[in-house]
């Protein structure tokens, strides 16, 4: 438990998408990182909050009334019930807090579905 | 709760040292950024594991049995129950997350104890 973690070195370890992959976990909470490109599914999670921060890039999260911009060395936290959607213009390296019991597409059912358990761990 | 947060905006508007402030929220969990210089006081969370990851310079963690060195970019999990003291050889900027709970230097009294219902919010 008390091993180092690079952020760098775990995300150089893979190339896909939408992904998200668990690299820490304390208290009930997972540490991921995740690669984002485009636009993701529009979703809610019923009972996690949701953090999102910036290592490489730039992303948004729509709301369904706002947008918010993050550039690297920003997050926001997406408090549960509230509907968002991730996008990235280019290619963004992400890192979420969240739940365990966090599913990567809340209540929405999706091609990018996973479910928790299915999680890996780098 | 959906602003965003830049984290250096947040560090530049303090000096002091091993006060950790509040910067986010989310699960019963705290986000907060904390400066580090020298040698902090050896202590454990009963019931609290808690996250470093270094944003700006570097430190280690001290354990009774081993020291973990980290630099931008890297983070550790330091377990419940476990002793550990902090290091600092130069200006440290950290990111920590843990339970709302968490009281800064565990089960030890010290002149950096800071009640965790007294800690401010950036």
């Amino acid at each position: 438990m008390t091993t180092k973690v690079n952020l760098a070195e775990k995300l150089s370890r893979f190339d896909e998408t939408w992904v998200p992959k668990i690299v820490g976990e304390l208290n009930g909470q997972y540490v991921k990182v995740v690669k984002f490109e485009g636009a993701y599914v529009w979703h809610r999670h019923e009972h996690e909050d949701e953090m999102f921060m910036v290592l490489e890039g730039r992303m948004r999260i729509e709301f369904r009334d706002e947008t918010i911009e993050l550039s690297k060395g920003e997050f926001v936290i997406v408090p549960h019930g509230v509907e968002h959607r991730p996008v990235a213009p280019e290619l963004a390296h992400v890192l979420l807090f969240e739940p365990a019991t966090t599913r990567n597409t809340g209540t929405v059912n999706h091609d990018h579905t996973i479910e928790a358990e299915d999680l890996e761990r780098l």
